[in-house]
């Protein structure tokens, strides 16, 4: 602890730095050494560590924080939040911690990303001091460059409408180029990746531990395919416990990740209604699947609509109306067009040809408008002309 | 025709006073032969009718109608509209319909109910000119004195979801004094009423024909058993026909004389949204009660909630908050969430004596702040102390 007052060997120490050299040969050594330093220091959401590392860089931040210019520091917080803040910062300041998170995330594969990178969700700064200071990454983060992004979430004890639902709905929103955001859960948000990853589309896991562990233990299986075609990420580093307090604050990430946050089912105190309130801190659209009543698996669903001003939705076109997207093309075609249609090949007869007059008198239509139709029709191979009018083609 | 012009006997035939005299002895006879051949004469909602009774009283307007009084009318309704009223009115300005109307109501035993009754629905005076004339009744009209009353509303073609949960929300209502208000249908109209009188409550049925007829035919036992223990109304006379335009007429009653509206099932289409679409108008509480997305019959339900600013209810509680009814006994109280608590009980093992300081490592709290946490949960016996350090208490 002395020494780390004295000389930061937090990201001066030579193998450290070595360890950060490799993990992003890419990326400016000390900048990676003080955010992976951070990233070790603090529990997640440390508004004073956000507001330092933003006011003054992370390394800056970490000079400031142990004490080699105290005077600074009192301008940026206020000093008495500072010490609270230290206070809490030393127990954890070992430099053998840093290095250990270096070497854990080596030995899995796992990479860094930085809030200066193209890849970093941009919806992360929304967070202000409460983003994460990095994301440690395993798979593939380039589909976080997808232009849309949407956070499909729910209960872990989900029922089978739910999970299909959940399907449903992820399955289109990532065959359509939306990457499907979730937590990696059983229930709702295991839906939502395989669904994502059935339908070949792109998806992101944000896990409340290290992306060393396979949290829960049942979707290991699933974490490998995520890590294959999309992306698992965390802001603990390896090694690091999935506990209570590190899911609620993955949650904030996921619903500042996306476009839009919908719930699929929670119950009536579902830790998911902490991600749906963080999106509605955030100003993003909020989502809510409605099931049945008698089902307390929607309980929480039915909540967001009622306390949250959480907007119904149905289905995938649903969820993209929420960020202002218009499948126009999608829309149901104009009744009128359909009913025409409809009432003259009701008219019709396959072995009795039909002048346009009778056709009109049958069906309902003007003779104008049998004409019409009956040369689309003639056109898609449903009419045939005969010497003595119409007849439907068999 | 030439007749009616000259006496109007449409109101001073002996036969139509005595009738008249008969069926309500204690109201004042010209008014209630004025309202009943306006109840005659009319299609639901003629708002030149309603506007000129609003505006002279029903003896008066009749007058007016048939030119006793011609001058006056053109300062109450434009001549034009007042031209086409009575081109519709005058094939029906037979004194024989008037007659017929008070006999066969007198022959089913039905009553009349008129405006200045103190078991009026007092919120059908919010339809203003398309508020109805008169309304026949069959039953007990003092169940219409209930302090609130709630109209469930829905789909014909419901499903077992729909209609166990109208009977659960309207049995519940009606148990603690509201009237359940519907339209006698089959599915949801019929679960309400069903349960209302299951529960041993009160229920009103507005049926688009005349209160003689059981219609749908399948409900006959239904309507005798509300005419026991509730009340059936209509404003048009015995004998009509329960034509598509009185159905959606009857639904603005429906709404007009509820404190809210609940939507329990309707199809994308349903006729219901018409009874919804009268209760926004009219500025009352629209409620629906979702369901599986998956479900046609509920598909209306979530257009609602999306497209008509629906509050979404799922028990008799959230119906009686339409109307600002709060049960407050029965709320669920707000989760206090700490998050250094949190925090601090995920650092916390079962088996292992942990020390302050390594709690503060793991929980990323400062030792102070785990110190004092430890009091307070070692006070609410979540933690004790043993030799080695703090263990939570199974």
């Amino acid at each position: 602890m002395t020494r780390t007052r004295r000389g930061l060997p937090l990201i001066h120490d030579d193998d450290i730095r070595r360890a950060a050299g490799r993990l992003r040969p890419d990326a400016d050594t000390e900048e990676v050494t003080a955010r992976v330093a951070w990233s070790v220091l603090i529990e997640p959401g440390d508004a004073v560590a956000g507001a330092l590392i933003r006011a003054c860089g992370a390394t800056d931040a970490l000079r400031i924080a142990f004490g080699q210019t105290g005077l600074l520091s009192s301008a940026l917080v206020p000093p008495r939040a500072l010490h609270e803040a230290l206070a809490r910062w030393l127990p954890r300041a070992q430099p053998r911690a840093v290095l250990d998170a270096l070497i854990s995330a080596q030995e899995v594969g796992a990479r860094v990303l930085l809030p200066t990178d193209d890849l970093w969700p941009r919806g992360l700064d929304d967070l202000e001091a409460h983003a994460p200071v990095l994301l440690w990454s395993r798979g593939d983060p380039t589909v976080l460059g997808a232009l849309t992004a949407a956070a499909i979430v729910g209960a872990r004890a989900a029922t089978s409408y739910g999970e299909a639902v959940a399907g449903e709905i992820a399955g289109d929103l990532a065959a359509r180029g939306t990457l499907v955001v979730s937590g990696g859960a059983y229930g709702i948000d295991g839906a939502a990746h395989r669904a994502a990853l059935g339908s070949g589309g792109a998806t992101a896991a944000f896990l409340a531990g290290g992306v060393d562990r396979s949290y829960p233990i049942g979707h290991q299986q699933l974490f490998e395919r995520i890590r294959q075609a999309g992306v698992v990420l965390s802001e603990v580093p390896c090694g690091s416990a999935p506990t209570k307090w590190r899911f609620l604050a993955r949650n904030r990430m996921i619903a500042a990740a996306s476009l839009a946050t919908v719930v699929v089912e929670a119950g009536w105190r579902s830790g998911t209604l902490n991600t749906a309130g963080h999106a509605s801190a955030l100003g993003r659209p909020l989502g809510a699947v409605p099931g049945p009543v008698t089902s307390a698996a929607s309980a929480g669903c039915h909540r967001l609509l009622r306390e949250y001003d959480a907007i119904c939705v149905t289905d995938a076109r649903q969820v993209r109306e929420l960020w202002g997207e218009d499948d126009e093309s999608e829309q149901q075609p104009h009744p009128a067009i359909d009913h025409d249609r409809t009432r003259l090949l009701d008219a019709l007869s396959i072995r009795s040809p039909r002048e346009p007059i009778d056709l009109a008198r049958r069906s309902g239509l003007s003779v104008d408008r049998v004409r019409a139709l009956l040369g689309v029709l003639d056109l898609e191979g449903e009419v045939q002309q005969r010497a003595a009018g119409w007849v439907r083609s068999p």
